[in-house]
């Protein structure tokens, strides 16, 4: 099956529309006519090659909704018509100890993911910048009814990755949670940890975007430019997420973490953090890092979201406006996350 | 009243006998008469001046054993003529909430070191390297009958200084920990993790001390000399007690963790150490840091090790062997703790 899509064709080159080749549909497969895709950071990352070289010509995209238009022979969970998401993974290998937990994310033979990926028959995965995709159905969620579906697709990526370490690390009432930077993970962590109960604090570079935050859920805002910030909130803090991918000074983040603290990343720079061990030892605190979330999980958080009214801010564009959204992106320019009508690819 | 002790005279001279005076008994102290005191790598670093200046002349010594001799009029918890000992804390601010949980050794003021800190009443602390100290009950351990009494003093910091780490990451049955180097503190993190029924995997640069680590209770050793090792290893482990206070190569030991998994500093490097953020997230592992031990956790520490018949092994030296000790402890010629009997102090 050939479907119109969208392809970096090399890593300083623009996106470009572009006929691809989908599958046929296995037996545990879907045919998914996808309407939406977000753009995530992580896109831009990948196609410019700023975190090693990749597949050419490569279509990025794994914040996908869209509606089941095949099922294979074997396809139980997901009907023809059914509003359904893929996220950042279209397989892993399902028999190690991290699969057989639900931790796909983590699978140990290497998930596989939804694009620029090697798929277990032996293709490149290609993303979601495109009218259709088959994915199997084990790793393919349900939207479910009650989320506007376009603002739903961020959930797959930038949801899912803030929603997981916010529950893994217990975040609810009585905690006292900050979330580093306000943009497409920012600001759905910000609204995912107020529906969760507990109290959160932004740390962002200005007060630029002060009441956006306090807008979406946010207790208290604070500039990470202000030199008084850092002492004030000294020891505070139960869990920070850090979304920045940007290097931090880590030794000033983990001081504003009480006693068993943690500092959370959940992006990375691709040079090396240092850090004063002494910073860590003095409080028993940690800093961790974490991935996207399991399948099981992403499904948890879809329900969680549609039950607290949850889904991303969005600016929907047409597919010739990608180029343009990589650019804004990249200035920190949109609030709070570009998502393709992919209906206008073909 | 007026003690015999041994002093650093400063940084860069040997230690030498001296008198030092301790304070009056006071309604919630107790005098101890000192029996035994370990050498721990910290009295080293800091008379040296590693850690920053100190106060000179400056007695070191924070694992220390001795009898009451003498309990102020409200001192309920020891009596005249018991086994106590004394760790690297004698005082906190008992006020904040680190206090309020046992975890005085996280005390918001600043816990009192038990030498060269500045006590409540603003005098500096003097250590275990004297015949006598007087120390608020409330600091002061109960010693259990059946542990050696000169092997019982490193548990009051080598020893609470691998419980803690271990108990808070739940080591035990079905768990597989890793320790970081088989000296003071790391041969009885081996033992300790043994008696709580892990499995126990030593990594020590050599494999010089490998039929002491099998004896000690590991299951398995490795020298981190060997190549072969990490590899071998990878993702092996639920939690890594580092106990060498060299720098190392964060992201290799990393990289030995599991899903989940936890690299916990017990020392530290003077120096900024560098990790790769990927190494974390791609494992959701976590790298965290830990001081000694609650005064709670300490005696509970205490009567585990009575429990399990758990002392350290130990070298006795009389007081003129201190300076020489010292040269054999930075030559790790030590299997596995100097303790001075401080009766050939006066």
């Amino acid at each position: 099956m050939r479907v119109h899509a969208y392809a970096a064709p090399g890593p300083s080159e623009p996106l470009v529309p572009t006929i691809i080749e989908r599958r046929d549909v296995g037996p545990n497969d879907v045919l998914i006519e996808i309407r939406y895709a977000g753009v995530c950071h992580s896109d831009i990352h990948t196609v410019r090659g700023d975190w090693g070289p990749q597949p050419y010509p490569l279509v990025p995209g794994h914040e996908i909704v869209g509606i089941v238009t095949q099922a294979g022979s074997e396809v139980t969970r997901h009907q023809v018509g059914d509003r359904v998401g893929v996220g950042c993974m279209v397989n892993s290998c399902r028999d190690c100890v991290n699969c057989r937990n639900g931790d796909q994310q983590y699978c140990l033979a290497g998930m596989v993911p939804t694009y620029a990926g090697v798929d277990r028959d032996g293709t490149i995965t290609q993303g979601g910048y495109a009218t259709h995709i088959v994915v199997d159905a084990d790793f393919v969620l349900s939207v479910p009814e009650g989320i506007d579906f376009a603002a739903a697709a961020p959930l797959l990526c930038a949801g899912i990755t803030t929603y997981s370490p916010l529950r893994h690390w217990n975040a609810g009432p009585g905690k006292n949670i900050a979330i580093v930077g306000l943009g497409g993970l920012g600001h759905l962590a910000v609204k995912i940890a107020h529906a969760l109960g507990t109290e959160v604090t932004v740390l962002s570079q200005s007060l630029k975007k002060q009441e956006d935050g306090l807008r979406l859920g946010a207790d208290h805002y604070h500039a990470t430019s202000d030199p008084d910030t850092f002492p004030q909130l000294a020891g505070q803090f139960d869990l920070i997420i850090n979304t920045v991918s940007a290097p931090i000074n880590l030794d000033a983040y983990l001081r504003l973490l009480a006693v068993d603290g943690t500092l959370v990343n959940v992006g990375a720079p691709a040079e090396p953090l240092t850090l004063n061990v002494f910073t860590l030892i003095d409080a028993r605190r940690s800093y961790a890092g974490s991935l996207i979330g399991g399948i099981h999980e992403t499904q948890e958080m879809l329900n969680f979201c549609a039950e607290h009214h949850i889904s991303a801010d969005i600016e929907l564009i047409s597919a010739d406006k990608i180029n343009h959204a990589y650019d804004r992106v990249l200035a920190s320019d949109v609030r709070y996350r570009f998502v393709i009508d992919t209906t206008t690819l073909d």
